[in-house]
């Protein structure tokens, strides 16, 4: 039977919901207040869970500490104190929603984790919603 | 591959755990001091996990704030600041356990989301009890 | 320089907030839904603050398995999934709002507790609704 | 013996900590990764505690109902999905650190409160970092 | 459809991750800081999920109180206030890394549930790390 | 008026209570498990209170990334994943309750910090015990 292990990093960072595609009125109707052209913000939390095999030698599925240095190097480093839709590549063409965010996490981190090893990540915009990729 | 989002809302209140069907004594060796004939209380939190693919024009699985209206309307002003036993119709004839607290929710929240996302109920009864349906 | 101990519990009731001497319109007026009749409930957090001299020999302001021993004979188990109102002579003619409950609870503690310690309590009656007393 | 109440509202927002009679040099170096041009953000918790005597005839020493009105219609509204420096007054010519939405936050809610009652203001940048006015 | 519960208990405990069959210097070099010969601690939690069908007569999947009894009895008085490496036998010769725990815990516990239901372990070593058994 | 900020930390620690000028009876009737001689363990909290004047230039009472760097270097990096009792100089001769580790970060911390800021520690050693020094 295998093992999950989860891990929790926090980045701070400013963000704003919009698709260029549509109209000033729809984006203001769809997002609302997450529109807002000045941004707002959030403290995000991502948890990684890495699901495999207990090593024996270890008694580790994933070292705790690879696994930090993986989320601070490429997600914490990258998006804490940032604007999403400014200061980063990847959310230049997508809209940051938690969704997304989860979803881009998720394909940073994949290719860092050994492929034996199944990846989920949970994004926390706040503690009354977050999300989960892969379902 | 899909997506799960997830969003908390609470309710405050007051309930008793009781089978009719069995006598007093019975009630009491089962349900102990839940069966407090005057009712005890509860700062329940509900949690809705809502899976499906992320639509492309919002970056959305579901809009959180049709989320929340869905359940401020349907479960929070039902529910809050209620006795569970005498003030609902859905308890009348069901033991309010969180386990049939969950699937009364479910009930109610399912027919409200589209058909094609998947649909789960998580109760916290306290911090240290909770429960989750369908499994 | 004095040192203060937190200790904290919890308990589970049912209450309901009105006053005998007002009409019950006027009770609606200023209790709201928390005048239900057929009562509400909440988990309940207690904190006792006890403010002293360390105890050369212990390291210890106060022993806290003692302070919990108190907690649990005289708060938990006689407020613990009882309804307020009904099932506690404190309360049978003392409105349970979150004030009076702490007020109440340094009552029965104050006189358990050495008088050459501060005592001070704290009632959450939600995470977002909470009191100290004394002030 | 006075009592104080406490009351717990959430605001998302984003800011920058910049002081513009500084060079930017200056400013990089005191403020770092917050003084980003682009800025960044948080989910901010603001607790107010009143701090009173508890009136008898409602077991209050105020009604949370109308703490949480002042605080929706006055903080809420106002900060809740703003760029504080951008969007807000009160954030023009005043650096937004944790302690100076504090003082201002006091400012605005202090005149709402009634002159006999006492008033202070918690702000919750992160779960780690947190002010509180006055001290 | 099958409905999940969950009971949270509490233990705290020291303990050392070490292989005796690694020298000194591979243990230092995989383990780190947590290979300390004098030990370190935590406040651990252990989260049990156990999923069946709901009884009709109780409305329980398995009585809360049980669970708890069990937890009690079998975990938290076996590891409370323990060293796991040298109080338990259970980790005589088992590395007490969060998988481990939740593996040995799981252990524990199956046999003492019903065979119809299914059982899942979480263990938290901090709020930052946790685990899964099985996944 | 002063304005207070505070910063939260973390350590992961064995410890023991132990009296050596007290006979084992003495010792196990007083401290009980938490005497246990092979040790028991807790992830500390620390909580750091700086009170003072807000700078003009910065808004700061205190640089939250200064606070932060004292704590790391002289509290964290001191007695994180240690054993109080064996591994530091500060708990040879003094018995590690939270009481006394809140004294000893004090008179740590205190010397590292402007005279005309006020200092408190709190220290958290469940979430349902903790201390503040001074009180």
């Amino acid at each position: 039977m295998r093992t999950s292990v989860y891990r929790k990093e926090r980045f701070n960072a400013a963000h704003r919901l919009h698709n260029p595609l549509l109209s000033d009125a729809q984006n203001q109707e769809i997002f609302g207040k997450c529109n807002n052209p000045n941004y707002h913000g959030h403290n995000y939390e991502i948890v990684v869970k890495v699901t495999g095999d207990v090593v024996e030698q270890t008694g580790y599925v994933i070292d705790m500490k690879i696994l930090h240095k993986i989320l601070h190097e490429h997600i914490v480093e990258k998006f804490d104190h940032c604007n999403l839709n400014l200061d980063t590549e990847e959310f230049k063409n997508v809209n940051p929603t938690a969704e997304n965010i989860a979803r881009v996490c998720y394909e940073i981190i994949r290719p860092k984790i050994d492929a034996s090893l199944d990846l989920k990540i949970y994004i926390y915009e706040t503690e009354r919603n977050y999300v989960e990729f892969p379902a």
